[in-house]
């Protein structure tokens, strides 16, 4: 149980789209992520997934309008929910979800990363 | 599904050591909690505990150490594991925790509060 420092970890890579797992509680994962340009369209129909931004402004886009976060900020996008997430400069993201989901969802993309790493 | 600014929900409230819920996904909470002076000992038997400082220093006091948190920093404290929360001055803390979780665990005290509020 040691304590985990945001910077640090975000230090310690620089794939973008690429969530590194820092953490991980009551079946589910905590990941930082490094964001920049335009991830996938997808959806997770069994998982809601929550967005913390470290580093904005990061956009999460929905078919009917985008919620634009910056940093301190945070939204969940419910189970279901199509939603692509962008951003024009550099954005650092805390996730949390559970352990099952996929960053791309039902979405097969060259993005997709099979195995997540631990840092 | 709005968006949610740590800092803004932070004004909304005073109290110390009464976590607020502002969000929730896959059955477990999002809490904002102001902590000063010193929380009792206590332990969840069945939930993993995160974290997250958003204003610290804010130290998670286990029976053989403490983990001292600043701002950006987390520690997560595995079901079972006694802790005491304390703080200096005011820190502003994130938690993540399964929505069935006491704040006060096991313990029965006059910090309990039976029912959190959403804000």
């Amino acid at each position: 149980m040691e304590k985990v420092n945001l910077n640090q970890k975000f230090k310690l890579f620089s794939e973008l789209w690429t969530p590194k797992i820092v953490g991980e509680l009551n079946g589910q994962y905590v990941k930082l992520a490094k964001a920049q340009g335009e991830f996938v369209w997808h959806k997770h129909d069994h998982e809601d997934e929550f967005f913390l931004v470290i580093k904005g402004p990061f956009t999460v886009k929905l078919r009917e309008r985008n919620i634009l976060l910056d940093e301190g900020e945070f939204c969940i996008v419910p189970k279901g929910i199509e939603h692509k997430p962008v951003a024009e400069e550099e954005a650092h993201i805390l996730v949390f979800e559970p352990k099952s989901t996929k960053h791309t969802g039902d979405v097969k993309s060259d993005l997709t990363v099979e195995k997540l790493e631990w840092i």
